[in-house]
This record gives C-alpha cells, sequence and structure tokens, in this order.
C-alpha cells in the first residue's frame, strides 16, 4: 500500500470535534451581533486576481512573499486572499451603485504565507465589519462598539482595544524618520515580537534617531498634542456614548502592520498575554485605488481561530441541546425508532438513532463516549405498555413516559 | 491611474445582498437540521496535499486538470478541495481513535477547474453529512432522510431523489462493457448533459455495446435482477419508515462520476428542470486507501450555491427581524440616540444609526432605499415630551411612545 501523510499541509489544522462547536458558536454570535447593527452579508471568493492583491495598500513589496500565489491552467496569476478587506474594496469599486454607507460583514478564512508558530497559522478565519462611504467617527465608534458587543457575548474576559491615530504619530515622528516613515511604522509594529530593544536595534539600522522615536511612542496621549489628537479624543467621547471607553486604552506605538490605514487604528488584545486577536481602522484611500473615487471606509476584523482557541471548553457546552440516543433492541420495531427520532428532533432536540447494528452494551458504550444526556429504551415489552424508557445518563435514573407524552418530552427532561 | 479589472476570477462570483442572506439562511438551516440528527461539525483546511486529492478513489486520472493546483513556496504540491468527502477520509484515516459511527458535517466551498456556464461555478458552497463506520442501510436512510428535512424547511418544491446501485448496474452491464466498465461509467454520467443519442456514439467510439447498455439504463427497477436489487429494496423500505420513499425513485441509468463510489449512489434533482444540486452514495473502499483499514461510510452531499439561485428571493425574507433606523436629527442628542438603538439590537431587532452625518432628507431616502421598516425621531421637541416618533415606513404612519417603553417596543410593532 503506497503511504500517506496524512496531517494537514503545512500550517494548516484540521478543526475537529468541541473546537468545531466552539468555532461555529462564534460565527453564530458573530452574525447575530454583526446583524442587529445593521451590517449584511458579503461572500467573495476564496481567491484574487493577484494584480488585486498586489495593489498598493495592502502587504506592500513582499506581498507575493507572503501569500499564496499560483496560476490558473489559462495562465491568469490568482493568490488567496490574505485579508477581506481588499477583497472588499474591490467588489464596492466594482458596484459603485451599492447606496452608502455600506454596512458588510464577512466570516471567511484567510491565508498567509507565514512562519507557523503557536497560535499562528497559514490558514486562519476572521469576521470582519466595515463601513464603507462615511468618514464620520460615528461609524469608527459603530465598528468599535459591535466588536465589543461581540466579545462581550463570548464572555472574553480582559480585552482591551489600543488606539492610535497614524496621522497624529507620522507627525510626531516626522522629524526623526524623515522619509522613512513607512519603514519605522514596519520596524515599530513588530515592538510585541522583538521588544524595545529590537525596534531600537532595527530603527538603528537604518539611520533613524531611534531613541528620539522611542521615546516618543512610549508618551502617554496627555503629554503630546498635534493634528489627529483630537480625532482620538473625539472617538473616546463617542465611545464613552456606547459604554465602551473602558475598554479602550491610547497608544502611541500602534501603527499596525497593513500599509492601507490612514488615521485611526486599533488593535483587541489580551490585556494580561499581550496576545492580539483583532484590529482594524481608518482606512479612506484603498478604494481610490481600484475606482479613482475617494471613498473613506473604516472597519475592524476579529481572528476567529485565536479566539477559539482563547475560549475555553466549557464555552460551547452553554446552552447546549439535550443529546438523545434511540437504543435499537429489536430490529422489528426500526420504524417506531425512527418515528421516535423523527418527533424528539422536530422538538429541537439533537438525536440518534444506532446506526451500526450493534449490540446493546456497545450501543450504550457508545451513548457513554459521546456523552448523550438520556437513551430512550423501546421493546416489545415497552410496546405493549404504551411507553418508552428513559435513563438519564448522568445519574442513571430511569423513567417510563407514555408514548402519548412523547410530543412533550421536554416536560420530563430538566 | 492604473486599470484594474475588477470582476471576479473566471468561473467565480461575489455573493452580495439577498443572495448572500439567502446562502447564509441555507446555511442555518443545513446546521441546525444535521445537529438534530446528531452529525458533529469538521473544519478542514481549503486546500489538501496533491498526494491526497489525486489518490485513487476521487476525480481519477484527469484530476490534474480539474483542480487548481499549486506549490507553496517550500515547493510542496498543494491543491484546493474539490469536494468535502476526499478531506474528510484523510481526517478519518489521521484520527483513528474517532468513536464509530463518526456523524460529521461540513459546510464550506470546494474549487473544481470546470467550464463555466450557467449555475455552474469553479468556486461553488457543499453542505456535506456523512456517517463513516456503518455498513447498514440505515446508515444511507438517515443521511437521506436528514438530506429531505433539510429541502423540506428550505421549501424547495418538486426535488426527487434517484437512487440506484453500482453494484447491480455493473453486474447487468459487464456482459457488455467488459472491462471497460469505469469508462462506461463515466459516459453514462454524463446522460442529462448529452443525452441519449450523445451517450450512444461515445458508447460505440470506445467499442463497446452501445444498444445493450441503453436498452438495460433504460428499464425500471421491476424488470431487472441481481446482486445489489436487494439493498435498494431495503433503502426503500427504510426509507418509508422516514416518510421520505416519495420522495425516492430507482434510476438504473444513474452512476455518478466520482469514483469513490462502491454501491448504493444518489442524485437530488429538481424534476421539471431535471436540474440536479446534489448527490451522494457509499463509499466503503476509500478510506481503505489512505489507513489500509477497511471502514465503510456513506454520504450526501447538498449544492447549496445552487439551491441559494433556484430559491425565490422570498425566501430570506421570511422571518427576517423587523428593520430600524434611528435619525439623528440633532447632534447634541448623539448620546442619545446611542443608547436607543443599543436597547433596540438588545430586543433582537436590527437597528440601523446614521453615521454619515447627513441631513435628514438624504437619512430618509437611505432609509428607503435599505427598505428599512421603521425610521425612530428623536429631536428636542420629543425629548420634553419623554416621547420618541416612531414611523411606519410602509404605511406612513407614525405614533408617539414614552421613552419608558422603549424597551417593550416589540409590543408597538406588529
Amino acid at each position: 500500500m503506497m503511504k500517506f501523510d496524512l496531517t494537514p499541509p503545512k500550517g494548516t489544522k484540521d478543526i475537529a470535534q468541541y473546537q468545531a462547536r466552539k468555532l461555529w458558536k462564534i460565527i453564530e454570535i458573530c452574525k447575530e451581533v454583526f446583524e442587529s447593527f445593521g451590517f449584511e452579508p458579503l461572500f467573495t471568493p476564496a481567491f484574487e486576481k493577484f494584480e488585486i492583491l498586489s495593489a498598493k495598500g495592502g502587504l506592500g513589496e513582499a506581498v507575493k512573499e507572503e501569500i499564496y500565489y499560483f496560476k490558473d491552467k489559462g495562465g491568469r496569476e490568482l493568490g488567496l486572499r490574505f485579508d477581506l478587506t481588499m477583497p472588499l474594496a474591490r467588489f464596492v469599486s466594482a458596484n459603485p451603485q451599492i447606496p452608502k454607507p455600506f454596512k458588510r460583514y464577512a466570516i471567511a478564512p484567510v491565508w498567509r504565507y507565514d512562519n507557523p508558530q503557536r497560535l499562528r497559522y497559514r490558514e486562519f478565519w476572521q469576521a470582519d465589519i466595515d463601513i464603507v462611504g462615511s468618514s464620520s467617527i460615528i461609524a469608527d465608534a459603530e465598528c468599535l462598539a459591535c466588536a465589543c458587543e461581540v466579545l462581550n457575548r463570548l464572555g472574553v474576559k480582559n480585552f482591551k482595544i489600543r488606539v492610535n491615530n497614524r496621522i497624529l504619530i507620522e507627525n510626531l515622528l516626522k522629524p526623526y524618520a524623515g522619509n522613512k516613515i513607512k519603514d519605522v511604522f514596519r520596524i515599530i509594529d513588530k515592538l510585541d515580537k522583538i521588544g524595545e530593544e529590537g525596534v531600537k536595534k532595527e530603527l538603528e539600522q537604518i539611520s533613524v534617531k531611534a531613541e528620539k522615536i522611542l521615546n516618543i511612542i512610549r508618551k502617554d496621549l496627555s503629554e503630546i498634542d498635534g493634528e489627529g489628537k483630537e480625532e482620538l479624543e473625539k472617538l473616546f467621547e463617542i465611545a464613552s456614548f456606547y459604554g465602551i471607553e473602558k475598554f479602550l486604552k491610547s497608544d502611541l506605538s500602534l501603527v499596525r502592520g497593513l500599509d492601507y490605514y490612514t488615521s485611526l487604528v486599533y488593535e483587541i488584545y489580551l490585556e494580561k498575554e499581550r496576545l492580539s486577536f483583532g484590529g482594524g481602522g481608518r482606512y479612506d484611500s484603498l478604494i481610490e485605488i481600484f475606482s479613482s473615487r475617494k471613498i473613506p471606509a473604516t472597519g475592524i476584523s476579529l481572528g476567529i481561530t485565536r479566539l477559539m482557541e482563547i475560549l475555553g471548553e466549557d464555552f460551547e457546552k452553554k446552552n447546549a441541546k439535550p443529546k438523545l440516543f434511540v437504543a435499537v433492541i429489536d430490529k422489528d420495531l426500526l420504524k417506531d425508532y425512527i418515528k421516535l427520532c423523527s418527533s424528539l428532533r422536530e422538538q429541537g432536540f439533537v438525536c440518534e438513532l444506532d446506526v451500526m447494528e450493534r449490540n446493546l452494551n456497545k450501543q450504550l458504550d457508545y451513548a457513554n463516549s459521546k456523552k448523550f444526556d438520556f437513551v430512550i429504551f423501546f421493546g416489545k415489552r415497552e410496546r405493549d405498555k404504551n411507553v418508552i424508557k428513559l435513563r438519564d445518563m448522568q445519574s442513571g435514573e430511569e423513567k417510563e413516559i407514555p408514548l402519548s407524552e412523547i410530543r412533550y418530552l421536554a416536560k420530563y427532561i430538566s
């Protein structure tokens, strides 16, 4: 027999069992909250033309090295999307008739040819909300409030959102960074990864005033002044109307890695672990690249694969529906078992029937290993008595329930 | 300015607005029904190692021509998955400890480098259920019943499921097809596309007894006999226990295109249009290829991109939540508008706030164009009276509602 390597491709992984249930639960909650804020869904293809992905404003020069690039049989250059923002910008440019604001959400995987490490994969899911067509800071605050609502609903504890304004920091750093401001941003963006010493070293390598730059980004918002500060203050004020100011924290060292951000930027992280699991900002010049019309936009992306890993196993168990297993004791009664299942499924229970034609002991082993809450027994004896026997798998307690009561089973299951 | 081609890559498309809402609704219903039958979610990566995708049993020899094939920067051969079954077979082989039956669902896009045409795309979504580890026909019937339940819940009218047994038809055709049975199957599979004349011509080209073969596949199940017929009859019997026999129809001409099917095969289609939108069958030898252990399996795949196109625009409007728009009349009251929104969203309404800082006329134009059900007005006059004004956008009717009643707004909206 040929020997196969059955592990998923490097940097990717299978998501199964309770992790998969968690991911779906996160997707559901994102969708529900996003929709309550009036965001509408959009699906774009997993791959885009390479010219779209490599347009100025995204990953920068290194784009081809950082994405999955390929050609189709017709020689067309394609790449797997590295985020959900570039496809949105392409869509909005291709469909100028869409009423503004265009508030769209997307929940889908993206791909980056990154160095795999703990909690960093080459395929990961994002849940994005964006408001296209508004330059008002109310739009930014809406996105932040919506993200906070998702995180609160998920029960994420101790998250904070660092906030900065690229215009403010750019003006503050210009005297020391000169025309190397983009490189300086890219280095500062690595602060969490390589630390202050690392950043200092790299800044010195490109011959900018490292010490001065570090001094500035360490400062508190109250200590500095300049263009863009007012916008930040306005954001904090509106955030307080939403009651989310407690989650926000201004941080002059935040610049974000992607090129398309023009002013406000955010990063969502766990305070203790300094673990980032989302971010976003305003990108008022990105859509212009494709459509030659200036259309302001702002958005936030939640890294939900990472959220899935952060959230405990308990998370998905909350509000889980009771699971029932219908044992097949007597093959002559298969029709009855099937009818029982149909009735229970209609009532909203998760219900399984033995599909293995196993003996009862093996069926019970399975029901145990899969943590069913109840097993239903129905043999000729029960049929003659017009009852089913319901066993609580936790307590072992059994009770008989009249067949006529099956459609009200919820009553018997507390 | 550089001119971009903003259309999605050939054979793919953006799914927006009511189509996107429909697709999400379909996904939700699939998920809910699948889970009620005890299926559990699994996510596998969008791409697999090429050796997995090209393993015997899937697309056959032509696999490289029919998938998106590429190499990563490390030279690893990869391909976008062409279905959700090969990844499942890989996963099950890699994780032999998983209790059987393993009942898994997956709802995700797949990619085929096909010739794009009406309702046939290079990226399309599938919703799959599979039962791994059971050779019982009860497992096949469960999958069929589950698929029927989804279609009934979606309100799909006039669907039928053609059913056949590859063993039966293979034995019937062997005298005329000899060792070319796989080629014969591949040609018969094109019956809907190229018609009987086309099939006859292609069969003649490979020098098999075309007329005899066509005669057999035109026959009714009652007219023939042989190994595999009993299995079909058993399936129909169990299907009748589920009350789904009315949707099934035996059809000796059904063989299915994929190589991995071993016995029972199904195809779901709209009767009038003869438009297929799903199918499946039993693949008892596929997992063996990867794990050297024989593990029986059966499953069904729903083509939900196609379902999305079949279902009317009305479909997604059913049970849609009321949409409310909070007009920003007076900027000094922004905090009040935001609080209103939060309260309405908590109550389960879809609620939007003007984020454009537009004048009231433009806000109402937007609310009209986006078909909001209600607009809420709250100015200084309303504030002084402690009320809000609610306008029904359909009837134009307006009423005042006390601020203290906002959290019971559902009462005022019938």
